[in-house]
């Protein structure tokens, strides 16, 4: 069974909900979305990599990282400053998509971590960007077909994880 | 001639702008909400006093500062991370309530500092809630008397520093 995701995004408002459950505890997601190593292992789609310019990722840090697709261009990056690490709940940042052609548009995002019976997890992000027009151009961006393979690649590598640990 | 604070906060959207006119140029402008002596000289309101936790204001930086009354109680704490500092034009942070019973409603504000005839200056502060409920509640707590306090307090600052260099 597979876990689909979710967007939800009314039309007319300035912020979009992103959900979606996987088959691992709480403490096991949370860390996959803030250890480096994790993240460097799924956070890049299509056969893309991840890299780091900086990854300080606590209360009041700050995090810059891009992925390149396989002939070694950049074909995103994103920045921002971290809020609040609240492990194993709760994430707060900004982040700034920095290929866009203007400076300032930046979206701010909570990430939070439900436990659900059986050892699962769903995480909920919201977005909340400067604008209704900010947030159309997040979604008319493709961004749903990027996430859906991410979290593709950490559901196989959580399951990789749990069958190392049976 | 006084200037007016505007408040504009459209019924059911989680944003609202604050916007105000200053007689001095816009580099001093800019400089007193990013100073540290400045901003302890003028941003407290009705007889209040200014203080700050921590104060690295530049950046992927972060602050914390507090308000007390003149018996010396702590009547607000703002604490959050500096997304971007662009002098003399543009800054972007979060901004928490730390006296509200719950973490999480953090506000993204950006700040706009624009060039008017005559060496003026117009400030707009645009602040983006979590949710429509945070928002109002933000303008139910009666946050435009201090505002309105505190940029009359800087007027002051400003009138007083052009004498002095006149």
């Amino acid at each position: 069974m597979e876990n689909e995701m979710k967007i939800i995004a009314e039309k007319g408002k300035q912020e979009l909900f992103i959900i979606r459950e996987f088959n691992a505890p709480r403490e096991r997601v949370f860390n996959a979305f803030t250890n480096k190593d994790m993240l460097s292992r799924f956070f890049a789609p299509f056969g893309n990599t991840m890299h780091f310019n900086h990854f300080d990722y606590r209360t009041n840090g700050n995090y810059s990282w891009y992925n390149k697709d396989p002939k070694g261009k950049v074909v995103c990056t994103f920045a921002g400053t971290v809020h609040e690490v609240h492990a194993p709940e709760r994430i707060i940042q900004t982040s700034e998509f920095m290929e866009l052609p203007e400076r300032g548009h930046v979206v701010m995002e909570r990430m939070n971590f439900e436990e659900l019976p059986g050892n699962r997890t769903k995480l909920v992000i919201h977005d909340v960007c400067m604008s209704v027009a900010d947030r159309d151009a997040m979604i008319d961006s493709g961004m749903d077909r990027g996430l859906i393979d991410i979290f593709n690649q950490l559901d196989s590598i959580l399951a990789k994880e749990k069958h190392q640990m049976a």
